[in-house]
């Protein structure tokens, strides 16, 4: 990492985290999002479409997840795709069907900004700024999501260490917004069975070294829907203070990521079962 | 995989595995280790040290883990070691002393062998031969492990994909042993932050492809002992049918391993954890 | 790769680059850096410091790599770092000093844009614009640089297939702007003991798979000086079109890379020996 | 690695390779393999076929190789195979053949050994002993080798650091034998267009770490034929002491690794280009 070639070098200064931090009893930071509160001893579901589609598929999943448990609405109005030839999302109109879907269901919204231009419109409509992986450093945008004051989930990069995903928390910290949530969703290895290795032992790992809560995304981490119960089970198991899934009123008709979402019957099913889990580990779902 | 090119190539026969694959309806294989049964509803527990030290060592460990709740006892003679200069285990001495704690507690003995030389010696001790994650693709050791019989232990490479220790697995099959316990133990990726990056997607997707049993070493998979029980848990709620840890009755005097060993009162404890968490998936601890 | 989960599904669209793609009997395109071609038979030389530090810094470099036979000058003004805490660059006040130093030497000026709202800006100084790794992904910052028809080096991200890098070209050329140049700067791989591994087959397979120029980068692909020179003959043995080399008049006083750069005199010898290699392959150092 | 952790624990003693590392003003060491010499100043080329299949195969295939500048043949008998299923080499009767060809065109051979119990019976046949890169931290096999005196061909293990490489050389040499040659042969990493990723950074770490000589496999390295000629000049111009590579008289009808295969043609026209580079870097073919 060149921060540490760096510092080595000129000794000038220290560029470890350390906002970020965990000091001696220290209680995980509570993340509130429009009264949704993350970091507690309650586990928080975010669920929700990959991307805003249409009103019908927005509405209709919208309602099924709210209906079975998510206290928070996922769905994606930019959407970073490696092919310009994918869907790029609705843009301000997903934004426009997002706070609509809010106003009728009552579930706070989160979703992605991608370009620093964008983050004041997206904090128009948002409750929650989502920062996804492949922006992890994109420190222009994590200084002005930081500047925004808007709660942020923020996404670990494929390729990024532990070390450089709190530091990349620090930027926005360093911004004087605390309001920050780490999300583990896979990280790149050789293994091609799955989309991504979902890596829970830094579920263990962050909460060791921060105060910020932690949460884990089975959708992308695995890239297979069959997977997503049993990796979400074992993420709430692992400690994680919430989740973020993938769910599709129709998987298969789903203009991206339908292969990793859950369709509302079996998201529904997978509550029952997440509350048993979170028992066992002396918590409850929210 | 060279197996894919040749065969493109060719043509001439399919190398893909077959006998370790899942058929319709098809339950997993019950692994019976000395009466042990691993593969059932009921989720194993297999504790022990790294290496066997010495009678004292052994024995402390042994009778604490079995008070804990193991049911098999695992314990290291010969030791595979980076180093040539490391401790290389007692041998056939360890052996030894292994069925000496196993007449006193009863528990059956799991223990690693190196080479093919040794599988006659090793099984005359042990009742489950442990085949470690750097012989993973030693074919030849592959077969003779096959053609002893004995229950084995197959640990998953630390660079191996499924398919490949799928298909390592096949070869022992391929002798007519179907006695195989297939265990994730971390694997080899860019984070430096654990030794290993404990793959815990494999327990669904190593359970969807095949009829064998899968467990998990959240000790080999974490390398640091503090993580092991949010891992453990997280493991037995994405379906693991067992579980392998190393616990030495004084961790910080381990000539091997102690960084990522719990004592036996740590071990004591989240058995009483994972009785629960086995609860929640509808299984119970053996 | 969401595209393709998402391509399969829907069967619309074909998400594969295709206008950064070779077709039959073409030539590799060549770029023009107001004046100096990328993609002839002559193989391109740039380097310079990892960040503009002050005056002096860049103005003694630049003139001794001017002297030592580069032919494109790099110097970043605006750095993306890990830590908050590390220097972040001199941002415009960098910018001038780029233009200064090249009024001086007659070399055109390349370096790094992190931010869309900084596109105009950098467009004015520079005469080539570098996307980082880090922002390799960075859709909209792709889409502004394509619009805004300046030559851009565009670096490998350190966890993307050839496949995503081709794409992230393609994102560019489709915004009508072809003047790219593919940079191969080592990925992030379980080795340690080097920052990354330069990925050298990369080279044949992107000029296999594209028309674009391929440069590689052997500072940041291998993070330490003395490994620099084998690096850089190897790239060209491999066929690059190009380098791109960090260069520092007192490396040890660097505030970025300076465990990676070279010192003047190592640069002027290693140009002596790029061009026997160059020779030995049927091309020359511009 | 294991290692490290048992070593700070104990602190008893040290475990780092000692003697493969490379001494103040040391020379590379030249392990002869029946009267060819690797580590001077000459490049040595290693040329044959992946696995012996018949007297035909072996013999067209030699006599080319020979023909074209190779000084030693490769083959194996023994083939280590993901699959069960997959051609398993032809044992003995491929040394016999090997043994053949020897006496005809005078090349040394080289090839495989996968298990103690055969290291005696290749040895018979063989003039260097070559360990596989999946039997890289195959530890009694490295004593076994050892042991024996013969020269030996040590893979990189296709997860092994370079320390864990120079600790597996530490255990031949612990046993009294120098006469190992490093082989790069290309290591996992997310990359899926080639079969492995080249990392030539080793070859100029490797030879500032030891006095052993380091060779380089393209073939396995990439997977890919056409590809071999660029990485086989780009290997020799990091500084490789040799090379080895797959050659097959028929690359569509081998039974094993075809699509990695030169032909005769293609071998000896790289062998022209090659020496160019050589002499590039001051060195010559033998």
């Amino acid at each position: 990492m060149e921060t540490v070639s760096c510092n080595n070098l000129t000794g000038i200064k220290n560029t470890s985290p350390s906002l970020v931090s965990l000091r001696e009893n220290q209680k995980t930071t509570i993340v509130s999002v429009n009264g949704v509160e993350i970091g507690s001893s309650k586990v928080v579901i975010i669920a929700g479409p990959c991307a805003v589609e249409s009103m019908e598929q927005l509405f209709e999943t919208g309602r099924s997840v709210n209906t079975g448990g998510a206290k928070i609405l996922r769905g994606g109005a930019f959407k970073p795709r490696s092919s310009p030839y994918s869907f790029q999302g609705l843009g301000e109109e997903g934004l426009k069907l997002l706070s609509q879907i809010r106003k009728e269901t009552g579930l706070p919204i989160v979703t992605e900004v991608m370009d620093t231009r964008q983050v004041e419109l997206v904090a128009q409509y948002a409750d929650m700024i989502q920062l996804g992986s492949r922006n992890m450093q994109n420190f222009p945008l994590l200084k002005e999501i930081g500047k925004s004051g808007m709660p942020v989930l923020l996404k670990r990069g494929m390729m990024a260490t532990i070390e450089e995903f709190l530091l990349a928390a620090e930027y926005v910290l360093n911004e004087g917004n605390d309001q920050v949530v780490l999300c583990e969703r896979g990280i790149r290895t050789f293994e091609t069975s799955t989309r991504n290795t979902l890596d829970l032992s830094a579920v263990p790992m962050l909460k060791h070294l921060s105060h910020l809560p932690v949460i884990v995304d089975p959708s992308h981490g695995t890239g297979v829907s069959w997977m997503i119960p049993a990796m979400a089970k074992a993420a709430v198991a692992a400690g994680a203070d919430g989740l973020i899934m993938e769910v599709h009123f129709k998987p298969e008709e789903a203009l991206c990521d339908g292969a990793q979402s859950l369709n509302p019957d079996e998201f529904t099913m997978l509550m029952t079962e997440l509350r048993k889990v979170a028992g066992a580990v002396g918590r409850e779902i929210l």
